[in-house]
C-alpha cells in the first residue's frame, strides 16, 4: 500500500451536491405479461391527495418520484384517530424498476447477498414524526407498508422528500449539436443521468449495487465523463485509489472500497487489471496531466507486465480454471481470445504511455504487442470460420471478434467485413450488458461502419428507452428481458455507470 | 387540560439511573412439552467463545443476560474473510421468555398490535462497527441472526452490553425483616425487580407493553414503592398527569402517554377512574403531603360523583353493553358487583380524603357510600348462595366476592366465611392476572385469613417463580399457562408493574 498516494486520493475526494426531489405522483404496480418484465405502474392518485388519507394494518402506497434519485429521503408521519397506543410499524421498498415493487423479495433465491435489496423495517414509537432515513437508496419508487399501527388508530403521512447526491456538476456538459436527432438527445440525457448518479465519491458502479468503484466501470464512466462533465479530479482520485492499494502481487484489484478508510478488494481480474494502462491513458489525453502520468506510470507498467506473463510459448493467453477474467456476463463464454484482444488494446494503449514518458521499456513493450498480435492472428484466427475462435474447443462469440476488433488485430476494411459476416450469421454466443455492448459499438464506429452503429446504439439503448429506462441498466438483453447474471433481475442494478456511454457516442461520433 | 398541572408534572420528571449489564452465556432455545409454555433455555456456549465464531447467512446465536434488563444495547460487529463486498443484514430479537425467541412472530394473530413484539432488520453497510440500538428493549434473551452477509465474507460479533434504566433507587430499599423464608425473599427480590423495571418517568404498565401509565397499575406500584424505594415524587407526577388531563366529562383517563408531549387516552373505565381517590388517599397516607392532597382533591372528588351517576334507582351500578369497566382479563366476568364494589372502596378513602381537607362534601359522600353499601347487601347479595351475584345472570364470580370483601361490604368474619366456604367450593369464574390476585390476596389479609393469604402468595406468585420468572408477569394462571388475554402468549408483558405486590405483601403483612 502507498499510503501517500491513497492520501492524496482521500485529498481529491469530492463535495458532493444536493438535489431536493419529491415524489411525482401515487402509482400501483400491475401484473402485466406484456410490460416489461411482466410489470406495469398505474397512476394510482394525486400526490396532493396522500396527506387526506390514512392507513391501517396492511394498508399501502407507493410513490413515483417521476425520475431515478439517489439519496436520502425523509417524511413525516402521524396518527389519526385515537392516540397512537401502539409503535407504528412501517416497511418501506425501494425500487427502480417496478419488479421491485411488484415482487416479493422473500421470494429472491440469486446468488448475490439479498442484503442488496432495498428495504427497510421500522417501527416509530412516537407520532408525529418526520422519519429521516440514514442509509442513501437509489430509486424511483418507494412502497411503504403499513405493517401494523393498532386496533385505535392509523396513520397518515406527507413530505416525503428525497435529497439526492452526486458529484457531477450538471451544468458544465456542453450542449449537444443542433442536427443530433430526438431519440439520440434522449439517450443522450439518459446516459447522463446515469453517468451522474453513479458519480459519488468515486465513480460507483451502481449506486443500488455494488456502490463501488470497479475498474471496469471507471473506464467507461470516466470516457464520458471528459466529454460531458469534465471532472478530472474524479477520475484521478479513481486512479490514485486503485495504483495505491495494489494486490500482493502488483496487479490493480478489480475494485476498492471507501468506508471506514479505503481499501482493496482481494478479486484479480486478468482484464481489469490490464484497464489501469487504459484508465491511465484516457486521463492523459483528457486533461495532459504529465504529474500523474509520471507518477502512475510504473503501475501500469507493472500492469501489462502481469497480463504478459500469463502469454504461453506460443504467445497466446493461457485458457485454465485459475484464471478470473470478467469480460462480459454471458454463460459458457470462454475468456481466452477476447483475454488475448484485452492484453493486445492496453499495450497499444502502454505503448503509448512509454513514449510520452520517454521509459526505456517502449521496445520491450512494442516487441510484446507485435509478439501478441502475431499470435493472435496465428492462433486465434480460423481463416476457415473468417472469425476468431476461443479456447480448446475453439469457441466463437461476439466477445473475441468485438475485442479483436478494438485491439485493431486486423486491417481496419477486414475488421469491417468480420462484422459485416457476423450481422449475416452471427456467433451463438452472444452479448449480455451495455458494458459488451460498448465495446461491439465502438469496435463498429472504430472500423467505419457508423451506420451500423447508431442502428445498433438504437437497437439496445433505444429499446431500454422503449422499455421504461429512466437511467441505463446494468444487464439488458433485448431477447431475454429478465436476464440477471445473479439468478433474479430484482438485484439487477437498474441505473449502472458502463451502460452511460450512448453520451459518450453522441459526443464523440455524431457528425465525425 | 390544566396546564399548569402538567408543568408540574414535567418538573417532577425524574433522572434515570443507567447500569449496564453483559450477556451472561450463550443458549439455545429448544421446544419441551414439559418446560412453561413449551420452551426450554439449553445452555450452549461460554460467552467468551462467541468473539471466535464466524456467522453466515442463515446462522444465529442467542444471548442470554442471565436477568431481566430494560434498556439500550450495543455491539461490535466486524467482517471476517474477504472485505465485505454487501451490506450485512440482521435481525434481532428481544424476549423476556424463551416463547418470544423460540416462536416465530410472523405467526402472531392476536389483536394487539404486532408492533409490540420485539425484533429489528438492520442493514449495516460499513464494516467494522459498533452499533448503537435507539429504541428501549425489555428481554434477558437476544437472539441476532445473520439474514445475509455474501458469499465472500461473514460476520463476528463481541462487547455486547446493555445499558439498562430505571428511576427507582436500590440503596433507598430497607433491609427485609431477619425470620422472612427464603421463598418469600426470592418473591420480594423479584417483585422489587418488577417495580424496578417499570419504573422509569412514569410508573409504566410493562416496560416491553404498553410502556405507558395506566392508572390501575399506578395504584398498586405507587403502594409496593411507598414500603421499598419510598420515592413520592414519581407518585406525584403521575397524579397530577392523570388530574391534569381530564376526559371531556372530567374522568381522569386508564392512561396518560409523556410524548412527545404529555397527552391522556381517550379511554375511560368505570373502576380505572375511581382509583384516582385511592390512589390521593394512598399517596397522602404515605407522604402526608397536604398541599398535593388539596390540590387534588376536587379531581378525587369529581371521579367519585361520576361513579355515583351510574347508580340506578335501587343504588346499584347500571350494566349494559355501553360501559368499560377492566377489573380483570376473564372471558364473561360479568362487571357490576365488582364495579359496585371499587366504587364502595373509593367512596370510603374518599370519605376519609373530605375530612382531611374538611370539604363540605363530606356528609354528601357518607351518604352515597351508604346507599351503594345498603344497595349491594340488598340487590347483589344472594343469602341463598352466600355469595355476591353480579349481572342479569347473577354470576357467581371471583371477583365480585374479593372486591366486595376490600370494600368491606360484610363485617370482617362473614367475608372470612365466605372465603372459606369459596375454597371449599370456587366459583366458576376465576382469575387471570396478578392484578385480581393481588386484590384476593390483600382480602384474605384483611379478613383475617393470614395463612391462606401467604399459601395463596406461594401458590400464585412461587409458581411463576417456579416456572422462571425473572421478574413477575402481566397475566398468569397457573391452569392454563399459555393464557394471554390477547390471543398468543408472545405479546404478554412478562414484566409487568400490577404483579409487584409481593414486597408489599411481605413488607406490610409478614409478622404482623
Amino acid at each position: 500500500m502507498n499510503e501517500q498516494w491513497v492520501e492524496l486520493a482521500e485529498r481529491l475526494t469530492p463535495a458532493l451536491h444536493e438535489t431536493k426531489a419529491a415524489p411525482k405522483r401515487l402509482v400501483e404496480v400491475a401484473a402485466d405479461a406484456d410490460a416489461f418484465q411482466g410489470w406495469r405502474m398505474e397512476p394510482a392518485w394525486d400526490v396532493e391527495e396522500l396527506r387526506n388519507k390514512t392507513f391501517g394494518k396492511g394498508e399501502s402506497f407507493t410513490l413515483d418520484f417521476g425520475d431515478h434519485c439517489v439519496g436520502y429521503v425523509s417524511f413525516a408521519v402521524d396518527s389519526a384517530g385515537s392516540p397512537q397506543d401502539a409503535p407504528l410499524k412501517l416497511k418501506l421498498t425501494f425500487g427502480e424498476m417496478p419488479c421491485e415493487i411488484g415482487e416479493n423479495f422473500a421470494d429472491y433465491d440469486g446468488w448475490l447477498s439479498s442484503s442488496w435489496l432495498q428495504e427497510e423495517t421500522m417501527y416509530i414509537d412516537v407520532l408525529p414524526a418526520i422519519v429521516r432515513m440514514p442509509r442513501r437508496y437509489s430509486f424511483r419508487y418507494l412502497k411503504v407498508e403499513v405493517v401494523d399501527a393498532s386496533r385505535k388508530y392509523t396513520a397518515t403521512f406527507s413530505d416525503f422528500v428525497c435529497v439526492s447526491v452526486s458529484s457531477a456538476d450538471r451544468s458544465a456538459v456542453p450542449p449537444l449539436p443542433a442536427d443530433v436527432p430526438d431519440d439520440l438527445r434522449t439517450m443522450d440525457r439518459i446516459a447522463l443521468k446515469t453517468l451522474e448518479d453513479c458519480m459519488q465519491t468515486v465513480y460507483e458502479d451502481g449506486p443500488k449495487r455494488d456502490r463501488r468503484l470497479w475498474i471496469g466501470d471507471l473506464r467507461l464512466q470516466a470516457q464520458a465523463n471528459y466529454v460531458t462533465f469534465g471532472d478530472r479530479d474524479l477520475a484521478r482520485r479513481c486512479l490514485y485509489l486503485f495504483a495505491g492499494m495494489p494486490l500482493p502481487n502488483g496487479a490493480v484489484s478489480a475494485c476498492v472500497f471507501e468506508t471506514p478508510k479505503p481499501h482493496a478488494d482481494d478479486i484479480h481480474l486478468y482484464d481489469y487489471s490490464l484497464f489501469f494502462a487504459a484508465c491511465l491513458h484516457d486521463y492523459y489525453e483528457a486533461t495532459k496531466d504529465r504529474e500523474t502520468l509520471e507518477e502512475l506510470w510504473p503501475v501500469a507498467l507493472r500492469q501489462l507486465r502481469i497480463g504478459v506473463e500469463r502469454l504461453d510459448a506460443r504467445g497466446v493467453v493461457k485458457d485454465d480454471p485459475s484464471w478470473w477474467c470478467f469480460i462480459d456476463w454471458v454463460e459458457g463464454l470462454n475468456k481466452q481470445a477476447p483475454a488475448q484482444a484485452v492484453l493486445i488494446y492496453n499495450l497499444r494503449r502502454g505503448l503509448k504511455l512509454a513514449e510520452l514518458v520517454g521509459a526505456p521499456e517502449a521496445g520491450r513493450i512494442a516487441e510484446q504487442l507485435q509478439r501478441a498480435l502475431d499470435a493472435a492472428l496465428a492462433h486465434l484466427w480460423d481463416a476457415r470460420l473468417g472469425a476468431f475462435v476461443s479456447g480448446e474447443e475453439r469457441q466463437v462469440s461476439w466477445a473475441s471478434q468485438v475485442w479483436m476488433a478494438l485491439a485493431e488485430a486486423l486491417p481496419r476494411e477486414e475488421t469491417a467485413a468480420l462484422f459485416d459476416r457476423l450481422h449475416a450469421a452471427p456467433p451463438a454466443v452472444g452479448m449480455n450488458t451495455p458494458y459488451m455492448y460498448h465495446h461491439y459499438v465502438e469496435a463498429l464506429f472504430l472500423c467505419g461502419r457508423t451506420e451500423k452503429a447508431w442502428e445498433e446504439v438504437r437497437a439496445y439503448w433505444g429499446e431500454m428507452v422503449r422499455d421504461g429506462a429512466d437511467t441505463f441498466w446494468e444487464a439488458y438483453n433485448p431477447n431475454d428481458k429478465k436476464f440477471s447474471p445473479y439468478g433474479s433481475n430484482v438485484i439487477n442494478s437498474y441505473c449502472h455507470a458502463w451502460s452511460c456511454t450512448p453520451t459518450y457516442f453522441v459526443r464523440t461520433y455524431w457528425g465525425n
